[in-house]
């Protein structure tokens, strides 16, 4: 452990104005031990762990202790008010973990999976990540980002996902709008069924879309999510093979787009279950 | 519709301020159309709509068309730049509708309720509108707010909501924690099933705790939910009559608490359409 006290130090620069700048930076953030344990533990080349020297002594004990193999970066000790100096924002979390950037995963890689999420235009970055959490939560295998949709990367998606961006394989489709047949062809050939999911109260009940006709849960099925307001485009939907709602009562708001995939997650998880 | 220049005008006193004062003034505030308009078809004393002058040309517009009755408070129309300088925020909305405080209604006055969902230590605003909007959404009759449950009329539950906190009945338990026997037997007498949410992996599945022996869903449901963290209180899970768990895949945390909520809704639903 290495302790810095010149603010100004180059060996600071991955956290440095980290509250404005931390999406230019092409790398990933992890605060918080449990956050940043994914981060240390995930496929992305660790960089450095910066911290306060108590928090991060109690962080590397606890991993000692539950056997993860020690981290072969630097680790940088801080005071507080020096890292709020260098971040821009007081991190209250104590310590934060800094990866650099993996080649992604192309799409083949995850096709072996009995349960895919595809998004559509999901550009808010707090839906990315609560739609990676509730997913790696329900077993779902892997998320596939189609056009529109933003990176799960960003500090703010790794956050919210409590670190589940960097365990749940993910992988962009070849995407823009007019590729979506295509797209979800290579899904329609490796044997998923596609389901859309809208609020459109003519679609079948969630219950009724993942099950076939004897009643038994489709071996693989990949559930399309759409973005906030717009949901999915029709371009979209008409790729899939049904139309899937869950359904509403009357005068309310459709569901937000994470609390809708978490029911479709938890819908999926109970045909198996049950 | 009253033309203020003046930002000193003491018309604008319920707005001033709004940024950092919103939660301390006992008004209740909805802005934009959707939200607005909720505040003021809602049962709270409506006191004044203020915004830019085209926003509220289109909005009342749109409601005489739509056969509402017209307001009976002042409407004042403002700059943008006016209106951002007294309110402290640039409300890019657009308008904002201000109502008063109404004397709560009585746990008894929701005790005809099909479905109740029951909070205990929901501090954080944002997830207890969340939980207004899902429950709205799929059903849910009213909320019991328990100990430690933050207000569903502040300004954030009010906007996450989307309004629902203005439609969707609820009223406070009688409720310190040493009190949640004698709270819930109130709706034990009233014919309720109560329901523990918890993340427990030796609870029920929650479509099993949703139904009774011979498989038929419950004719009346409380639904207890716990707050970020901790959860529900052994003190309150002790009350309950089962204790009913999401299944959750290894190694994963615990879905947020309005998330929970959600998946729990929609399986009361699905209990009684399917």
């Amino acid at each position: 452990m290495i302790r810095i006290t010149d603010p100004a130090d180059p060996r600071l620069d991955d956290v440095r104005d980290l509250k404005t700048m931390d999406n230019t930076k092409g790398l990933i953030f992890g605060e918080g031990p449990i956050v940043a344990g994914r981060v240390i533990d995930s496929r992305y080349p660790l960089r450095c762990v910066v911290g306060f020297e108590k928090k991060l002594d109690t962080f590397f004990a606890q991993r000692e202790e539950e056997g993860f193999p020690p981290v072969d970066v630097p680790v940088y000790a801080v005071t507080r008010e020096l890292l709020a100096e260098v971040a821009g924002y007081d991190m209250h979390r104590g310590l934060i973990a800094v990866a650099g950037k993996a080649p992604e995963r192309a799409v083949d890689t995850l096709l072996d999976a009995r349960t895919l999420v595809v998004l559509e235009g999901v550009g808010d970055h707090e839906n990315i990540g609560a739609i990676f959490r509730n997913a790696a939560g329900m077993g779902v295998d892997g998320v596939l980002l189609g056009a529109g949709t933003a990176d799960p990367l960003y500090r703010r998606s790794v956050r919210v996902s409590m670190g589940h961006v960097l365990r749940l394989p993910f992988a962009h489709l070849d995407g823009t709008v007019t590729t979506w047949q295509r797209s979800l062809e290579q899904l329609r050939e490796a044997g998923f069924h596609l389901v859309s999911l809208t609020p459109d109260d003519k679609a079948e009940h969630l219950a009724d879309a993942l099950i076939d006709a004897s009643g038994a849960p489709y071996e693989k099925i990949a559930l399309l999510v759409g973005g906030e307001g717009p949901g999915l485009t029709e371009h979209a939907m008409r790729a899939t093979d049904i139309r899937a709602r869950i359904p509403m009562a009357n005068g309310t708001d459709s569901l937000n787009v994470a609390t809708s995939a978490a029911i479709a997650f938890y819908e999926r998880d109970r045909s198996f279950s049950r």
